[in-house]
Protein backbone atom coordinates (compact mmCIF):
# COMPACT_ATOMS: atom_id res chain seq x y z
CA UNK A 1 0.00 0.00 0.00
CA UNK A 2 1.13 3.51 -0.38
CA UNK A 3 -0.44 6.61 0.66
CA UNK A 4 0.90 9.35 -0.35
CA UNK A 5 -0.35 13.07 0.67
CA UNK A 6 -0.07 15.83 -2.11
CA UNK A 7 0.03 19.39 -1.89
CA UNK A 8 0.17 21.60 -4.95
CA UNK A 9 2.72 24.48 -4.79
CA UNK A 10 1.42 25.50 -8.48
CA UNK A 11 -1.62 24.25 -10.42
CA UNK A 12 1.04 21.81 -12.08
CA UNK A 13 3.18 20.84 -9.81
CA UNK A 14 3.30 19.72 -6.25
CA UNK A 15 5.14 17.82 -3.42
CA UNK A 16 4.08 14.57 -2.57
CA UNK A 17 4.99 12.90 0.43
CA UNK A 18 4.29 9.21 1.24
CA UNK A 19 2.41 9.27 4.54
CA UNK A 20 2.98 6.25 7.06
CA UNK A 21 -0.56 7.12 8.91
CA UNK A 22 -3.09 10.07 9.34
CA UNK A 23 -3.35 10.57 12.91
CA UNK A 24 -6.30 12.87 12.95
CA UNK A 25 -8.63 14.23 11.23
CA UNK A 26 -11.35 16.52 11.59
CA UNK A 27 -13.56 19.65 10.16
CA UNK A 28 -13.52 22.22 13.26
CA UNK A 29 -15.45 25.44 12.92
CA UNK A 30 -13.24 27.36 10.66
CA UNK A 31 -11.39 24.51 8.42
CA UNK A 32 -10.13 20.85 7.88
CA UNK A 33 -7.52 19.68 10.40
CA UNK A 34 -4.97 16.83 9.93
CA UNK A 35 -2.30 15.29 11.43
CA UNK A 36 -0.28 12.50 9.74
CA UNK A 37 2.96 10.63 10.55
CA UNK A 38 5.72 9.98 7.48
CA UNK A 39 9.19 8.70 7.52
CA UNK A 40 10.70 12.00 6.42
CA UNK A 41 9.34 14.47 8.38
CA UNK A 42 7.84 13.00 11.44
CA UNK A 43 4.41 14.17 12.35
CA UNK A 44 2.92 17.40 10.10
CA UNK A 45 0.06 19.54 10.75
CA UNK A 46 -2.15 20.07 8.02
CA UNK A 47 -5.01 23.02 7.78
CA UNK A 48 -7.48 22.79 4.61
CA UNK A 49 -4.98 20.55 2.87
CA UNK A 50 -2.51 23.12 3.42
CA UNK A 51 1.05 22.12 5.48
CA UNK A 52 1.10 24.39 8.25
CA UNK A 53 4.46 22.91 9.92
CA UNK A 54 6.20 19.28 10.07
CA UNK A 55 8.45 18.62 13.27
CA UNK A 56 11.46 17.86 10.75
CA UNK A 57 11.65 21.42 9.88
CA UNK A 58 9.20 23.71 11.74
CA UNK A 59 12.05 24.95 13.97
CA UNK A 60 13.07 26.94 11.02
CA UNK A 61 10.39 28.99 10.36
CA UNK A 62 9.72 29.34 14.22
CA UNK A 63 13.03 30.79 14.96
CA UNK A 64 13.40 33.33 12.11
CA UNK A 65 9.35 34.31 13.68
CA UNK A 66 10.80 34.81 16.85
CA UNK A 67 14.61 35.69 17.21
CA UNK A 68 14.48 38.15 14.53
CA UNK A 69 12.79 40.63 16.44
CA UNK A 70 13.83 39.86 19.52
CA UNK A 71 17.79 40.32 18.71
CA UNK A 72 16.59 43.94 17.59
CA UNK A 73 14.33 44.69 20.32
CA UNK A 74 16.20 42.92 23.50
CA UNK A 75 14.76 43.69 27.31
CA UNK A 76 12.02 46.08 25.94
CA UNK A 77 9.95 43.49 24.79
CA UNK A 78 7.82 42.60 27.77
CA UNK A 79 4.13 42.37 26.15
CA UNK A 80 3.62 40.47 22.90
CA UNK A 81 0.41 39.28 20.93
CA UNK A 82 0.98 36.49 18.76
CA UNK A 83 -2.13 36.05 15.67
CA UNK A 84 -2.96 32.41 14.33
CA UNK A 85 -0.32 30.21 15.67
CA UNK A 86 -2.27 27.67 17.52
CA UNK A 87 -0.04 24.91 17.38
CA UNK A 88 2.01 27.39 20.29
CA UNK A 89 5.62 27.20 18.02
CA UNK A 90 6.35 30.88 18.15
CA UNK A 91 5.25 30.39 21.83
CA UNK A 92 7.35 28.05 22.63
CA UNK A 93 10.31 30.29 21.21
CA UNK A 94 9.48 33.60 22.91
CA UNK A 95 9.10 31.75 25.82
CA UNK A 96 12.80 31.42 25.87
CA UNK A 97 13.57 34.75 27.05
CA UNK A 98 12.97 35.54 30.72
CA UNK A 99 11.76 39.53 29.67
CA UNK A 100 8.86 38.82 28.09
CA UNK A 101 6.30 39.23 31.02
CA UNK A 102 2.95 38.24 29.21
CA UNK A 103 2.15 36.41 25.46
CA UNK A 104 -1.45 36.86 24.37
CA UNK A 105 -1.74 33.82 21.77
CA UNK A 106 -5.28 34.99 20.13
CA UNK A 107 -6.17 31.94 17.94
CA UNK A 108 -9.59 31.69 16.05
CA UNK A 109 -9.97 27.72 16.34
CA UNK A 110 -9.77 26.24 19.42
CA UNK A 111 -9.45 22.63 17.75
CA UNK A 112 -6.23 23.42 16.05
CA UNK A 113 -4.92 24.15 20.19
CA UNK A 114 -6.43 21.14 20.93
CA UNK A 115 -5.01 18.86 18.15
CA UNK A 116 -1.12 20.11 18.54
CA UNK A 117 -1.17 19.58 22.47
CA UNK A 118 -2.52 16.00 21.53
CA UNK A 119 -0.55 15.16 18.91
CA UNK A 120 2.51 17.49 18.27
CA UNK A 121 3.69 18.20 21.72
CA UNK A 122 7.39 19.71 21.16
CA UNK A 123 5.78 22.34 19.27
CA UNK A 124 2.52 23.14 21.63
CA UNK A 125 4.76 22.77 24.83
CA UNK A 126 5.14 25.95 26.36
CA UNK A 127 1.18 26.64 26.17
CA UNK A 128 0.98 26.12 29.64
CA UNK A 129 3.78 28.57 30.86
CA UNK A 130 2.19 31.04 33.32
CA UNK A 131 2.97 34.04 30.69
CA UNK A 132 0.53 32.63 27.98
CA UNK A 133 -2.60 33.32 27.43
CA UNK A 134 -4.86 32.07 25.02
CA UNK A 135 -7.90 34.28 23.40
CA UNK A 136 -10.13 32.17 21.17
CA UNK A 137 -11.35 34.57 19.08
CA UNK A 138 -10.91 36.51 15.67
CA UNK A 139 -7.60 38.63 15.67
CA UNK A 140 -9.01 40.34 12.81
CA UNK A 141 -11.84 41.82 15.18
CA UNK A 142 -9.26 41.87 18.56
CA UNK A 143 -6.99 43.92 17.02
CA UNK A 144 -9.28 46.63 16.35
CA UNK A 145 -10.27 47.41 20.12
CA UNK A 146 -5.96 47.50 20.99
CA UNK A 147 -4.44 50.76 21.30
CA UNK A 148 -0.40 51.51 22.47
CA UNK A 149 0.00 47.96 24.50
CA UNK A 150 1.82 45.49 22.60
CA UNK A 151 6.21 45.82 22.19
CA UNK A 152 5.61 42.94 19.69
CA UNK A 153 2.95 41.07 17.29
CA UNK A 154 3.79 38.15 15.26
CA UNK A 155 1.13 37.18 12.63
CA UNK A 156 1.82 33.65 12.34
CA UNK A 157 -1.26 32.79 10.25
CA UNK A 158 -2.33 30.35 7.56
CA UNK A 159 -2.29 31.46 3.57
CA UNK A 160 -4.27 34.38 2.47
CA UNK A 161 -7.69 33.00 1.57
CA UNK A 162 -10.34 31.14 4.18
CA UNK A 163 -10.02 31.57 7.91
CA UNK A 164 -6.75 33.49 7.36
CA UNK A 165 -7.48 36.10 4.67
CA UNK A 166 -9.01 39.41 6.77
CA UNK A 167 -5.01 39.38 8.15
CA UNK A 168 -3.33 40.62 4.95
CA UNK A 169 -5.41 43.73 4.66
CA UNK A 170 -4.85 46.84 5.43
CA UNK A 171 -7.57 47.44 8.33
CA UNK A 172 -6.04 44.81 9.73
CA UNK A 173 -2.55 45.79 9.20
CA UNK A 174 -3.32 49.15 10.50
CA UNK A 175 -5.13 48.06 13.52
CA UNK A 176 -1.69 46.13 14.25
CA UNK A 177 0.10 49.63 13.99
CA UNK A 178 -2.50 51.36 16.40
CA UNK A 179 -1.64 48.48 18.83
CA UNK A 180 1.75 48.68 18.63
CA UNK A 181 3.93 51.27 21.40
CA UNK A 182 6.20 53.19 19.54
CA UNK A 183 9.45 51.07 19.77
CA UNK A 184 7.29 47.95 18.49
CA UNK A 185 7.73 45.69 15.86
CA UNK A 186 5.40 43.41 13.85
CA UNK A 187 6.51 40.60 11.88
CA UNK A 188 4.05 38.53 9.37
CA UNK A 189 4.43 35.57 7.48
CA UNK A 190 5.16 37.02 4.11
CA UNK A 191 4.60 33.78 1.65
CA UNK A 192 6.63 33.28 -1.22
CA UNK A 193 8.39 35.04 -4.13
CA UNK A 194 8.08 32.19 -6.54
CA UNK A 195 5.10 30.43 -7.76
CA UNK A 196 2.59 33.04 -9.31
CA UNK A 197 -0.71 32.59 -6.88
CA UNK A 198 2.23 33.31 -4.05
CA UNK A 199 3.65 35.88 -5.42
CA UNK A 200 1.21 37.77 -5.91
CA UNK A 201 -0.43 37.09 -2.35
CA UNK A 202 3.39 38.19 -1.38
CA UNK A 203 2.93 41.32 -2.94
CA UNK A 204 -0.63 42.45 -2.26
CA UNK A 205 0.62 42.07 1.87
CA UNK A 206 3.59 43.80 1.09
CA UNK A 207 1.63 47.22 -0.74
CA UNK A 208 -0.81 46.89 2.58
CA UNK A 209 1.96 46.75 5.38
CA UNK A 210 3.89 49.39 3.83
CA UNK A 211 0.66 51.75 3.92
CA UNK A 212 0.76 51.57 7.29
CA UNK A 213 4.02 51.72 8.36
CA UNK A 214 6.75 54.05 8.14
CA UNK A 215 10.07 51.24 7.82
CA UNK A 216 8.83 47.42 6.22
CA UNK A 217 11.35 45.22 5.45
CA UNK A 218 11.09 41.81 4.13
CA UNK A 219 13.37 39.00 5.55
CA UNK A 220 13.71 35.04 4.07
CA UNK A 221 14.44 31.60 5.60
CA UNK A 222 14.95 27.98 3.38
CA UNK A 223 12.31 26.07 4.71
CA UNK A 224 12.24 22.72 2.73
CA UNK A 225 8.45 21.67 2.82
CA UNK A 226 6.71 25.36 2.29
CA UNK A 227 6.23 25.98 -1.69
CA UNK A 228 9.39 26.12 -3.18
CA UNK A 229 11.46 26.34 -0.19
CA UNK A 230 11.91 30.33 -0.36
CA UNK A 231 9.58 31.76 2.42
CA UNK A 232 9.42 35.37 2.82
CA UNK A 233 8.90 37.18 6.53
CA UNK A 234 7.92 40.89 7.27
CA UNK A 235 9.41 42.93 9.92
CA UNK A 236 7.84 46.70 9.84
CA UNK A 237 7.91 49.24 12.73
CA UNK A 238 7.86 53.11 12.87
CA UNK A 239 11.63 53.24 12.45
CA UNK A 240 13.00 50.11 14.43
CA UNK A 241 15.64 48.85 11.74
CA UNK A 242 16.29 44.99 11.68
CA UNK A 243 20.20 45.33 10.48
CA UNK A 244 21.06 48.56 12.02
CA UNK A 245 19.30 48.21 15.71
CA UNK A 246 20.27 44.49 15.60
CA UNK A 247 22.18 43.95 18.89
CA UNK A 248 23.96 40.93 18.05
CA UNK A 249 26.28 40.97 21.08
CA UNK A 250 23.31 41.29 23.83
CA UNK A 251 21.69 38.21 21.75
CA UNK A 252 24.41 36.11 22.17
CA UNK A 253 25.61 36.83 25.44
CA UNK A 254 21.84 35.51 26.24
CA UNK A 255 23.33 31.87 25.41
CA UNK A 256 19.76 30.77 23.84
CA UNK A 257 20.88 27.39 21.64
CA UNK A 258 19.15 27.62 18.02
CA UNK A 259 19.67 25.35 15.02
CA UNK A 260 18.80 27.58 12.02
CA UNK A 261 19.20 31.39 13.72
CA UNK A 262 22.27 33.08 14.04
CA UNK A 263 22.52 36.79 14.25
CA UNK A 264 25.18 36.71 10.93
CA UNK A 265 22.02 34.81 9.49
CA UNK A 266 19.88 37.70 10.43
CA UNK A 267 21.55 40.15 8.83
CA UNK A 268 21.94 37.95 5.27
CA UNK A 269 18.56 37.16 5.15
CA UNK A 270 17.42 40.64 4.21
CA UNK A 271 19.56 40.56 1.47
CA UNK A 272 16.93 39.53 -0.69
CA UNK A 273 17.35 38.52 -4.43
CA UNK A 274 16.80 41.28 -7.52
CA UNK A 275 13.67 39.60 -8.99
CA UNK A 276 12.39 39.32 -4.75
CA UNK A 277 13.37 43.18 -4.31
CA UNK A 278 11.60 44.02 -7.98
CA UNK A 279 8.46 42.55 -7.02
CA UNK A 280 8.12 44.30 -3.81
CA UNK A 281 9.20 47.28 -5.63
CA UNK A 282 6.04 47.69 -7.85
CA UNK A 283 3.97 47.92 -4.75
CA UNK A 284 6.32 50.14 -2.80
CA UNK A 285 5.22 53.51 -4.27
CA UNK B 1 -4.40 12.59 -19.68
CA UNK B 2 -1.71 13.56 -17.10
CA UNK B 3 1.97 13.06 -17.40
CA UNK B 4 3.67 13.49 -14.54
CA UNK B 5 7.39 13.97 -13.72
CA UNK B 6 8.79 13.12 -10.52
CA UNK B 7 12.15 13.45 -9.31
CA UNK B 8 12.15 11.40 -5.61
CA UNK B 9 14.20 14.24 -3.25
CA UNK B 10 14.26 11.10 -0.43
CA UNK B 11 13.21 8.37 -0.23
CA UNK B 12 9.11 9.06 0.35
CA UNK B 13 9.29 12.26 -0.85
CA UNK B 14 9.37 13.76 -4.27
CA UNK B 15 8.03 17.00 -6.21
CA UNK B 16 5.98 15.89 -9.10
CA UNK B 17 5.23 17.97 -12.05
CA UNK B 18 3.20 17.69 -14.90
CA UNK B 19 4.41 17.39 -17.94
CA UNK B 20 3.18 18.81 -21.32
CA UNK B 21 5.20 16.84 -22.97
CA UNK B 22 8.47 14.75 -23.46
CA UNK B 23 10.72 16.44 -25.77
CA UNK B 24 13.51 14.47 -26.48
CA UNK B 25 14.96 11.16 -24.68
CA UNK B 26 18.40 9.61 -25.29
CA UNK B 27 20.46 6.90 -23.41
CA UNK B 28 23.97 8.54 -24.27
CA UNK B 29 27.26 6.98 -23.60
CA UNK B 30 26.93 8.12 -20.42
CA UNK B 31 23.50 8.67 -18.85
CA UNK B 32 20.03 8.75 -19.60
CA UNK B 33 19.41 12.41 -21.55
CA UNK B 34 15.47 13.66 -21.22
CA UNK B 35 13.72 17.04 -22.46
CA UNK B 36 10.62 17.86 -21.23
CA UNK B 37 8.07 20.82 -21.21
CA UNK B 38 5.72 21.85 -18.55
CA UNK B 39 4.07 24.61 -17.85
CA UNK B 40 5.28 26.25 -14.32
CA UNK B 41 8.95 25.56 -15.76
CA UNK B 42 9.02 25.74 -19.28
CA UNK B 43 11.60 22.81 -20.69
CA UNK B 44 13.79 21.08 -18.59
CA UNK B 45 16.95 18.90 -18.84
CA UNK B 46 17.33 16.01 -16.54
CA UNK B 47 19.79 13.40 -16.69
CA UNK B 48 19.60 9.69 -15.48
CA UNK B 49 15.44 10.97 -14.51
CA UNK B 50 17.54 13.75 -11.93
CA UNK B 51 16.66 17.86 -12.31
CA UNK B 52 19.47 19.77 -13.57
CA UNK B 53 18.32 22.92 -14.77
CA UNK B 54 14.45 23.86 -15.60
CA UNK B 55 14.09 27.72 -17.91
CA UNK B 56 12.29 28.82 -15.21
CA UNK B 57 14.92 29.01 -12.32
CA UNK B 58 17.93 28.38 -13.91
CA UNK B 59 19.41 31.50 -13.81
CA UNK B 60 19.68 31.69 -9.55
CA UNK B 61 22.05 28.63 -9.87
CA UNK B 62 24.51 29.85 -12.55
CA UNK B 63 24.56 33.72 -11.42
CA UNK B 64 25.59 31.87 -7.78
CA UNK B 65 27.79 29.58 -9.48
CA UNK B 66 29.68 32.23 -12.09
CA UNK B 67 29.21 36.20 -10.52
CA UNK B 68 30.65 34.97 -6.66
CA UNK B 69 33.96 34.22 -7.29
CA UNK B 70 33.74 37.29 -10.09
CA UNK B 71 32.74 39.72 -7.82
CA UNK B 72 35.64 39.01 -5.56
CA UNK B 73 37.93 38.07 -8.45
CA UNK B 74 37.36 40.83 -10.75
CA UNK B 75 40.35 41.49 -13.43
CA UNK B 76 42.18 39.01 -12.68
CA UNK B 77 40.28 36.77 -14.14
CA UNK B 78 41.50 35.56 -17.59
CA UNK B 79 41.03 31.96 -18.10
CA UNK B 80 38.33 29.66 -16.97
CA UNK B 81 37.92 26.16 -16.93
CA UNK B 82 34.11 24.96 -16.14
CA UNK B 83 33.74 21.21 -15.67
CA UNK B 84 30.69 19.50 -16.38
CA UNK B 85 27.87 22.39 -17.17
CA UNK B 86 27.19 20.96 -20.86
CA UNK B 87 24.15 23.22 -20.90
CA UNK B 88 26.30 26.12 -20.76
CA UNK B 89 24.37 27.93 -18.30
CA UNK B 90 28.17 29.08 -16.40
CA UNK B 91 29.84 29.92 -19.94
CA UNK B 92 26.58 32.18 -20.64
CA UNK B 93 27.27 34.48 -17.19
CA UNK B 94 31.18 33.78 -17.91
CA UNK B 95 30.86 35.86 -21.50
CA UNK B 96 29.26 38.63 -20.06
CA UNK B 97 33.13 39.85 -18.78
CA UNK B 98 34.98 41.18 -21.75
CA UNK B 99 38.14 40.62 -19.55
CA UNK B 100 37.47 36.83 -19.39
CA UNK B 101 39.99 35.76 -22.43
CA UNK B 102 39.59 31.84 -22.45
CA UNK B 103 37.12 29.38 -21.08
CA UNK B 104 37.54 25.82 -21.65
CA UNK B 105 34.49 23.82 -20.86
CA UNK B 106 35.33 20.17 -20.34
CA UNK B 107 32.20 18.27 -20.89
CA UNK B 108 32.42 14.62 -20.33
CA UNK B 109 28.97 13.73 -23.07
CA UNK B 110 29.03 15.56 -25.83
CA UNK B 111 25.44 14.72 -26.29
CA UNK B 112 24.64 16.99 -23.37
CA UNK B 113 25.91 20.02 -25.35
CA UNK B 114 24.04 18.86 -28.22
CA UNK B 115 20.80 18.20 -27.06
CA UNK B 116 21.02 21.88 -25.29
CA UNK B 117 21.90 23.45 -28.43
CA UNK B 118 18.96 22.26 -29.87
CA UNK B 119 16.62 22.23 -26.86
CA UNK B 120 17.54 24.72 -24.65
CA UNK B 121 18.94 27.75 -26.59
CA UNK B 122 18.85 30.27 -23.98
CA UNK B 123 21.27 28.70 -21.88
CA UNK B 124 23.79 27.18 -24.37
CA UNK B 125 23.52 30.35 -26.35
CA UNK B 126 26.95 31.57 -25.70
CA UNK B 127 28.78 28.18 -26.26
CA UNK B 128 30.21 29.50 -29.89
CA UNK B 129 31.43 32.86 -28.28
CA UNK B 130 34.98 32.33 -29.67
CA UNK B 131 36.61 32.48 -26.24
CA UNK B 132 34.90 29.45 -25.45
CA UNK B 133 36.59 26.16 -26.10
CA UNK B 134 34.51 22.80 -25.75
CA UNK B 135 36.62 19.58 -24.66
CA UNK B 136 34.78 16.33 -24.64
CA UNK B 137 36.83 14.57 -22.21
CA UNK B 138 36.68 13.16 -18.51
CA UNK B 139 37.29 16.70 -16.15
CA UNK B 140 38.94 13.96 -14.07
CA UNK B 141 41.33 12.79 -16.24
CA UNK B 142 42.04 16.49 -17.74
CA UNK B 143 43.00 18.20 -14.88
CA UNK B 144 45.80 15.94 -13.73
CA UNK B 145 47.86 17.52 -15.94
CA UNK B 146 47.08 20.76 -15.66
CA UNK B 147 49.67 22.97 -13.34
CA UNK B 148 49.18 26.66 -12.13
CA UNK B 149 47.03 27.45 -15.28
CA UNK B 150 43.41 28.88 -14.65
CA UNK B 151 42.49 32.07 -12.47
CA UNK B 152 38.79 30.59 -11.80
CA UNK B 153 37.59 26.85 -11.64
CA UNK B 154 34.20 25.93 -11.77
CA UNK B 155 33.09 22.46 -11.23
CA UNK B 156 29.25 22.25 -12.42
CA UNK B 157 28.48 18.63 -12.20
CA UNK B 158 25.90 16.17 -11.42
CA UNK B 159 25.15 14.67 -8.01
CA UNK B 160 27.79 12.50 -6.77
CA UNK B 161 26.67 9.11 -8.20
CA UNK B 162 26.95 7.68 -11.92
CA UNK B 163 29.29 10.13 -14.17
CA UNK B 164 29.63 12.79 -11.69
CA UNK B 165 31.30 10.62 -9.41
CA UNK B 166 34.79 11.15 -9.21
CA UNK B 167 34.19 14.67 -9.24
CA UNK B 168 33.55 15.34 -5.54
CA UNK B 169 37.31 13.51 -4.14
CA UNK B 170 40.18 13.86 -2.89
CA UNK B 171 42.46 13.26 -6.02
CA UNK B 172 40.22 15.79 -7.86
CA UNK B 173 40.30 18.62 -5.75
CA UNK B 174 43.70 18.32 -5.00
CA UNK B 175 44.24 18.16 -8.82
CA UNK B 176 42.27 21.65 -9.25
CA UNK B 177 44.57 23.25 -6.00
CA UNK B 178 47.34 22.50 -8.71
CA UNK B 179 45.71 23.51 -11.56
CA UNK B 180 44.95 26.91 -9.86
CA UNK B 181 46.90 29.83 -10.13
CA UNK B 182 48.32 31.18 -6.88
CA UNK B 183 44.97 34.05 -6.49
CA UNK B 184 42.61 31.28 -8.37
CA UNK B 185 39.17 30.14 -6.63
CA UNK B 186 37.50 26.93 -6.87
CA UNK B 187 33.73 27.10 -7.04
CA UNK B 188 31.79 23.75 -7.11
CA UNK B 189 27.87 22.69 -6.62
CA UNK B 190 27.74 21.38 -2.96
CA UNK B 191 24.20 19.52 -2.71
CA UNK B 192 21.87 20.53 -0.03
CA UNK B 193 22.29 19.93 3.50
CA UNK B 194 18.95 18.93 3.79
CA UNK B 195 17.81 15.68 2.74
CA UNK B 196 19.94 12.64 4.61
CA UNK B 197 21.40 11.48 1.65
CA UNK B 198 21.97 15.10 -0.04
CA UNK B 199 23.70 16.28 3.52
CA UNK B 200 25.91 13.30 3.66
CA UNK B 201 27.13 13.98 0.03
CA UNK B 202 27.72 17.50 0.96
CA UNK B 203 29.64 16.51 4.52
CA UNK B 204 32.02 14.47 2.25
CA UNK B 205 32.96 17.41 -0.82
CA UNK B 206 33.35 19.30 2.64
CA UNK B 207 35.76 16.91 4.17
CA UNK B 208 37.48 16.28 0.88
CA UNK B 209 38.20 19.93 -0.17
CA UNK B 210 39.28 21.23 2.91
CA UNK B 211 42.16 18.68 2.79
CA UNK B 212 43.10 20.50 -0.35
CA UNK B 213 42.72 23.84 0.18
CA UNK B 214 43.67 26.80 2.75
CA UNK B 215 40.35 28.37 2.95
CA UNK B 216 36.89 26.90 2.00
CA UNK B 217 33.67 28.30 2.76
CA UNK B 218 29.95 27.74 1.67
CA UNK B 219 27.40 29.47 -0.05
CA UNK B 220 24.01 28.94 -0.34
CA UNK B 221 20.83 30.03 -2.12
CA UNK B 222 17.04 29.48 -2.90
CA UNK B 223 16.37 26.98 -6.21
CA UNK B 224 12.82 26.05 -6.00
CA UNK B 225 13.29 23.03 -8.16
CA UNK B 226 16.14 21.41 -6.58
CA UNK B 227 15.47 18.82 -3.62
CA UNK B 228 14.76 20.74 -0.64
CA UNK B 229 15.47 24.40 -2.25
CA UNK B 230 18.28 24.95 -0.38
CA UNK B 231 21.60 24.60 -2.48
CA UNK B 232 24.94 24.88 -1.53
CA UNK B 233 28.10 25.85 -3.14
CA UNK B 234 31.67 26.01 -2.29
CA UNK B 235 34.12 28.63 -2.51
CA UNK B 236 37.55 27.49 -2.40
CA UNK B 237 41.13 29.06 -2.45
CA UNK B 238 44.72 29.46 -0.39
CA UNK B 239 43.52 32.79 1.20
CA UNK B 240 41.68 35.01 -0.65
CA UNK B 241 38.32 35.34 1.11
CA UNK B 242 35.03 35.32 -0.19
CA UNK B 243 33.46 38.11 2.05
CA UNK B 244 36.50 40.28 3.38
CA UNK B 245 37.85 40.30 -0.66
CA UNK B 246 34.17 40.94 -2.54
CA UNK B 247 34.96 44.37 -4.39
CA UNK B 248 31.66 45.52 -4.62
CA UNK B 249 31.68 48.94 -5.81
CA UNK B 250 33.86 47.04 -8.75
CA UNK B 251 31.39 44.99 -9.70
CA UNK B 252 28.24 47.02 -9.45
CA UNK B 253 30.51 49.58 -11.60
CA UNK B 254 30.28 46.93 -14.59
CA UNK B 255 26.41 47.05 -14.75
CA UNK B 256 25.88 43.52 -15.64
CA UNK B 257 22.20 42.77 -14.74
CA UNK B 258 21.29 40.19 -12.67
CA UNK B 259 18.13 39.02 -11.65
CA UNK B 260 18.88 36.63 -8.75
CA UNK B 261 22.89 38.13 -7.57
CA UNK B 262 23.85 41.15 -6.30
CA UNK B 263 26.42 42.18 -3.60
CA UNK B 264 24.85 42.46 -0.60
CA UNK B 265 23.09 39.03 -1.62
CA UNK B 266 26.54 37.73 -1.92
CA UNK B 267 27.77 38.78 1.90
CA UNK B 268 24.33 36.75 3.22
CA UNK B 269 25.17 33.78 0.91
CA UNK B 270 27.49 33.06 3.39
CA UNK B 271 26.32 33.30 6.49
CA UNK B 272 24.64 29.71 7.30
CA UNK B 273 22.31 28.40 9.19
CA UNK B 274 23.49 26.64 12.82
CA UNK B 275 22.45 23.15 11.66
CA UNK B 276 24.56 23.38 8.37
CA UNK B 277 27.68 24.87 10.03
CA UNK B 278 27.51 21.96 12.54
CA UNK B 279 27.18 19.44 10.00
CA UNK B 280 30.43 20.87 7.79
CA UNK B 281 32.24 21.57 11.16
CA UNK B 282 31.96 17.90 12.34
CA UNK B 283 34.54 17.13 8.86
CA UNK B 284 36.84 20.09 9.06
CA UNK B 285 39.45 18.80 11.47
Amino acid sequence: MQLTFTEMHAPTVGLAIQVDRQLYTEQSDFQRIDVFECEEFGRFLTLDGYMMLTERDEFIYHEMMVHVPLAVLGETVRKVLVIGGGDGGCVRELCRYPHIEHIDLVEIDERVVAVCREYLPTVACNLDDPRVHILYQDGLKYIRRIEDEYDLIIIDSTDPFGPGEGLFTMEFYGNCYKALRAHGVLVNQHESPFYKGDALACQRAHRNIVHSFELSRLFQAHIPTYPSGHWLFGFSSRGVHPVRDLKADDWNARGIETRYYNTNLHKGAFYLPNYVQRLLEKVEE
